[in-house]
């Protein structure tokens, strides 16, 4: 072989995607041969990076959105010479491997983003190329662009039919992210067949109604019309760039191209030997020929990049130590040292003051206290600031150009929003916050799963809390939305009695570096309760006894957010043989050691009340089949909140009347 | 006073709407403020209604998509002549009152679909309109428009923001929905303030995008423009029209028209004194003149519409007999009288063949078997088509003009699909199922919880509904998902263990006429179950004994789904003593007497053993403290269906283990 063609080093990622899929019978061939040419051009001649290090701050970002064609990007990390080897690829989809069936950054060095769930890895990407705007207006200086670096991501018809393509879309061209370029798989397939069916949107026209630049009209198959295109992109200094590239869906097979038979099955071993024959691919399964590994091997390249990199760092941090330090500690991920003291001291305070507020209330104020020390901290609402109470004294819009740029007007875009938060926790240097209501929790929803799954550090304030949102009615009121939420595995839910409650699940979340938070607030007043030291440091443990019996419980309330103040006042006339624990996170105390768990909770001790403004069945988990429920069994209605908590039996008597029912 | 002006008129809609919230001191003044001289021509000139008969057929359905402005509709029904008195205004979002906080459809008579959730009741328009396009095209006949009407839908910028207002307007374009007019309340302000820090689409361009017809600039404040631009959008006649209007927020406040302030709070007594000098409106609050109250009054213009729409129908039913019986069946929703008898012979039947087949395949033999002896079913998947097997042999696209389309093709759009089936459902004449993998229930979770909310009769299909799904991993494997979907309040969620079951969960899905239900399938292969007559007739009570114990039982086993076989393997180890419980729908199971409930799960036996492929916690609810659960208690992982089931301890001999471990 002399000096391999661009098709024959496409022809690399093709044929490894095909072989891969035909030997464990299982993927996606179709998006790799049609998107090969494409990643060919952005991986060798424009993507910056380092495979030796693929956690280098200043690499460009690459997203798969349409993350079914995962071995695409796994051909690309194997073929530059990411720790990923061939053997690795031979065990795509199976157990333990490094090649799960879609991308996931926790298991794969090199994948940024999480993606499979069709248009989230593209909001992701904004959130990525939001984070390095942000990142570069705040820490570059004249002559430093030590911030200097482009997100690039991939998407396929099915990102651009979900909604979410929409929101992100609509952010990332009024935030004007001229470093977020996307390529458009405009290959006329889809899984049901010919989009001509069901997706007939003049997808152009509709990015440029965003504010994009949009590059119609290039043949995905043909280098030169790549390349031109990326360079047209890389010259834009005012929006982001959409690249539409036609292409052919299963590219280079005989009978499968340019129809859904190619999308996610294997190809069949038949026609992989037809393609083998169509591409002239003389080679063995997942046999890469020296010329064309060596064509692609980009350790020289990337060391190349990060030690110019590294120089320019060099002189910066010569120039400018302060800020070279910060931003060494916001990308490495380290909070302030004095985060956790401050914190302390805060709650400690609040404890002794005993502020009579909603915990939403007292959420601003935790952000009040902790954001003038916390540059890293950005957050937003979705149109809803000053219901969900988001904004601090410091907020400045990311649409300016201020240094400081830390507050995300979302709009009405709860699930963009969602997964933009995403983007900036994986991208690094920032720890994100988002909000709306409770309820509308569920137009993100899949997006707090996305978190919860990369383990993101990310937090989601989520206010408006049960049916003491009040008239707004049932179409507002969360009944099952704790529940539901704290069902997601690894996302930890907080509902906070009183303001300690609230600034204790903040600096937890704040804290919690490898996951998520749903932080959730009430709309309403609530009362302080009190507290020694010990029991202030308890909050932490997700569970703790707040009241306890004189002797051993007789009787155990178990209660959260807004009703802990109702088991107090229930407690107070059932008896000195009741114990009242606060649970403001059930997902925190679960992981609490046994010895904890029961010192708490004695398994002894059967007459058990929960009482919680959500669904009822959620706390059989802690009362059993013997105790009782105090919670919601349906919606909730129109009205005031202090007649709708009466009405549902959120009252000192109900709750009385059920604890001396368990007999 | 003379005649009243048209202003006049409109102004009755604004203080009606000022003078409630101000009474009650909450809602959302500005809107209905800003959009009630669009209302006042739509509704008097345009709008095809009968407040006399808020159910007539062909009535024009209106929706208010921006449903926070709920007092402009609650005016309008008021004003027109419905069923709802001055009385019930000034009982705005009170508890049990007919004029809850945002529309709700099952409380108050003429609204159609219930709203709040922003951008979906667009979605649901657009399934109105479809539902329409869809009759007329069976129906009608020549010289015989018997099915002939509009849907009429008011959206804000909220709306437009919404990712759904992506998928649905989409939907519509592709479908050429020509009787569907939107009205943008384009005001520029949203809660946050004026929306040009986040929201800087070209909305016109964007629809032009969708294939709709855009009628651009129309002042919102003047009726000649509104009547011209009605005008036009009723020439249209391929495709759906985008009516934009600038109107000015809380037009006529002095002091807060074109604030955000006038948005969502009562105006204050001082400014609503001042809007009363500004609009010249002399009168009392909740005091409308005689000549205005008789201007607006539509019971005569309704029932002339419905006595000349009755006439024409029993011309067509003089001629079409058995379309007219038809017709009336379908829009009455009463199922053809065999149904049950059918459906009851199918399961017997396939109890006696016992295929093994996954019950994604079962559930299209059910469809196979009820879809031909039921027209009004309609459905179809979010480009799954292959997987969910949503498919039948009389399937046909209602992108085509056959008369008996019945296929929805909805591309990757599961919220708008699902916000479809809604509008399918509330407008009559359908029974609609949507379909997805059961992890992307997440993407349209808002709308199944509306489903539920409002008692629609649809039908989601979820396939691939566990670790089962293999390869695809984590992001594919639903774990929480059904928890939280039995947790949404009047939702059923079903999950049959064999294809006997499948065939009776659609049976009950189809019979359920008050309420959603969610259809869980799995990907790979179920065996039979054995049962007798009495058995296969106890399925429809949620859970079941499926394999008796000899004697009182001292262990029961409780299983769904692909579980099911386990346990009864596990059952066959574990001795005579056991018991084994089927439990394909735990909320149609929590809904049957205690004695019966008594009877599958005797409150004395406590050594219980549940076992889901999904999250454990949900199961305490039946097993309590002291039984045990063989779930999921994380995230699944990539790799073939059999290793995950394995590894995650679904065995008989983990089971067994589980079992003897109780004592």
């Amino acid at each position: 072989m002399t000096t391999p063609t661009r098709r024959e080093l496409a022809n690399a990622i093709r044929f490894l995607a095909i072989d891969a899929v035909q030997a464990v019978n299982s993927g996606h061939p179709g998006m790799p041969m049609g998107m090969a040419d494409i990643a060919e051009v952005l991986w060798r001649d424009h993507l910056s990076f380092n495979p030796a290090n693929p956690k280098w701050w200043n690499r460009d970002r690459f997203v798969l959105s349409n993350g079914h064609g995962s071995m695409l990007q796994y051909a690309l990390l194997y073929l530059t010479g990411y720790d990923l080897s061939i053997d690795d690829i031979r065990q795509f989809r199976q157990f333990g491997s490094k090649t799960p069936g879609h991308p996931e950054n926790y298991e794969t060095t090199g994948i940024e983003t999480t993606t499979g769930p069709l248009g989230q890895g593209f909001a992701n990407a904004v959130g990525m190329a939001l984070a390095e705007k942000l990142l570069a207006q705040r820490f570059n200086r004249e002559g430093h662009d030590i911030v200097d670096h482009r997100t690039w991501v991939f998407m396929g018809d099915g990102c651009m039919m979900e909604g979410i393509s929409h929101e992100a879309a609509s952010l990332a061209g009024t935030w004007k992210l001229d470093k977020l370029v996307a390529f458009w798989d405009d290959n006329h397939i889809s899984i049901d067949g010919n989009t001509d069916g069901w997706f007939t949107d003049d997808t152009p026209a509709r990015f440029e109604a965003y504010g994009w630049k949009v590059i119609r009209g290039v043949n995905g198959q043909d280098p030169v019309e790549i390349e031109t295109a990326i360079n047209t992109a890389r010259a834009v200094t005012d929006k982001p760039v959409l690249i539409c590239c036609r292409t052919t869906i299963g590219f280079g097979s005989p009978h499968k191209a340019g129809k859904e038979s190619s999308h996610g099955a294997p190809l069949g071993k038949d026609e992989v030997e037809a393609t083998r024959q169509a591409l002239n691919w003389p080679y063995a399964p997942f046999e890469i020929p020296a010329e064309i590994k060596q064509a692609w091997d980009a350790h020289e390249a990337g060391a190349q990049r990060e030690a110019d990199w590294n120089a320019a760092f060099a002189a910066y941090r010569a120039a400018f130590p302060q800020e070279a330090a910060e931003l060494t500690r916001r990308m490495n991920g380290v909070l302030p040292s004095d985060f956790n003291t401050l914190a302390n001291a805060y709650a400690a305070k609040l404890q002794v003051e005993g502020p009579v507020v909603a915990s939403r209330k007292a959420s601003q104020m935790a952000i009040e206290a902790f954001a003038p020390h916390l540059p890293e901290l950005i957050g937003g609402s979705a149109d809803l600031a000053h219901s969900n109470l988001t904004l601090w004294s410091g907020s400045k819009s990311v649409s300016t150009s201020d240094a400081n740029a830390n507050y995300i007007y979302s709009g009405v875009r709860e699930f963009a929003m969602t997964a933009i938060s995403n983007g900036l926790a994986v991208h690094g240097g920032f720890i994100p916050y988002d909000a709306t209501f409770l309820v509308f929790s569920d137009y993100a929803r899949n997006a707090v799963r996305m978190s919860a799954l990369m383990g993101a550090h990310v937090i989601h304030v989520y206010t408006h809390d049960s049916i003491g949102l009040g008239e707004d009615g049932p179409t507002h009121q969360p009944i099952e939305h704790m529940a539901s939420l704290r069902y997601i595995p690894h996302n930890d839910l907080w509902r906070p009695c009183d303001a300690v409650e609230a600034v204790v699940s903040w600096q937890a979340a704040i804290e919690r570096m490898d996951g998520p938070s749903c932080l959730v607030f009430s709309r309403q007043n609530l009362a302080p309760q009190p507290r020694d030291a010990a029991q202030v440091a308890a909050i932490r443990r997700g569970g703790y006894v707040l009241k306890d019996s004189v002797g051993v419980p007789e009787l155990i309330l178990i209660a959260t957010g807004s009703e802990v103040g109702l088991a107090m006042d229930a407690a107070a006339q059932l008896g000195e043989r009741v114990r009242v624990v606060s649970m403001p996170s059930t997902d925190v105390f679960d992981r609490q050691d046994a010895a904890y768990r029961e010192s708490v909770l004695p398994n002894s001790v059967r007459k058990r009340v929960a009482i919680e403004a959500g669904i009822s069945d959620f706390w059989r988990k802690y009362v059993g089949l013997d105790g009782a429920v105090i919670g919601m069994e349906g919606y909730g209605a129109s009205a005031p909140a202090d007649v709708l908590f009466k009405h549902f039996g959120f009252t000192v008597e109900h709750v009385v009347e059920a604890a001396r029912a368990l007999g």
